[in-house]
């Protein structure tokens, strides 16, 4: 696990031996239980998630339903807008499988920024990356269909179909569960 | 302008007169006229915009058809991702109203942050809250409904209502122009 965050870090900047050192005694590793709520709405929190192994999901409760916003799986990183804002949070993060994570808090990285202005560069290029990730997805989002969603799904992500339960891919989709499966039926039936 | 520009800088960072120079040096400030287009579907890019009048949208054309899928107006930042994945752009930018961009490419800015450091802390910030405010954008396009989106646009930004066209806004929407003239019917019925 250390090497997968340590090659995820030099993609974007060299780093010593004693930086990784120094992130090792963080104790930043730890592992989740399915099912586990990382975070509450209406809590404060510092926490950013780096998913080394598994997947997490955030979602939203609205009239006493779930509507899932997004899953990250390995490689992909999460700091919740509570965070930036400082603001109580407004979705839930749970874990859908069993997952491997490492978890840093702001404090923590400011005292690893200023003690390595490096890791600055880092953390500005990869939440530059992080926003063109998104508006990537937000305009796919917006400019297609369900079913084009599905099959740049099937395409991009195809792993999290089998990962994740259907009524959370539907919602994740913006779709009900009846109409995720009739439209699966009718791309299955267009291929055979 | 200039007091504009750095008024929102010094929201990030504290500014000295030695670099307010450097950036006026850089000549930024740029006045575009209406329906100019600053980035056609396919160019490559490095430039960001920072909007300190007017406004300017980005839009795809998909099977000859435009989908607007965001309007940036006072103090909004704008970098493509084309401009951070070094792709072509798969979008257009064009500006609905006569407008006043700062107007930076990477180049520039590499420039600047080595010379000062601390420019990289402040794009650090703007991009981790660009990024919070794209989440919540999206999420709040994900799990609301037309007529709730349109609601929401009323309370956070009505003067977008007003300065761009039904049809662009209809899109923004990810609706039709005739359901937003059917909501918006809706809507004042409602009221009155």
């Amino acid at each position: 696990m250390q090497n997968k965050l340590f090659g995820f870090i030099s993609k974007y900047i060299s780093i010593t031996e004693e930086e990784k050192n120094v992130l090792l005694s963080l104790n930043l590793f730890q592992s989740v239980k399915k099912g586990t709520i990382l975070l509450k709405e209406g809590q404060h929190s510092k926490e950013s998630y780096f998913v080394l192994k598994g997947c997490i999901r955030t979602y939203y409760i609205i009239d006493g339903e779930e509507k899932t916003t997004a899953f990250y799986t390995e490689m992909d990183v999460l700091t919740p807008h509570c965070v930036i804002n400082q603001t109580p949070s407004d979705y839930f993060i749970s874990c859908v499988e069993e997952s491997i994570l490492t978890i840093t808090n702001t404090d923590m990285e400011a005292e690893v920024n200023s003690k390595f202005p490096k890791f600055e560069i880092m953390c500005r290029k990869l939440s530059e990356e992080l926003l063109a990730k998104k508006q990537i997805d937000f305009d796919g989002f917006k400019t297609s269909s369900p079913e084009e969603r599905y099959l740049n799904l099937l395409e991009n992500r195809p792993d999290l179909i089998q990962r994740v339960p259907q009524h959370q891919l539907a919602s994740y989709l913006g779709i009900k569960p009846q109409s995720l499966s009739r439209l699966r039926a009718r791309i299955l039936e267009k291929k055979s």
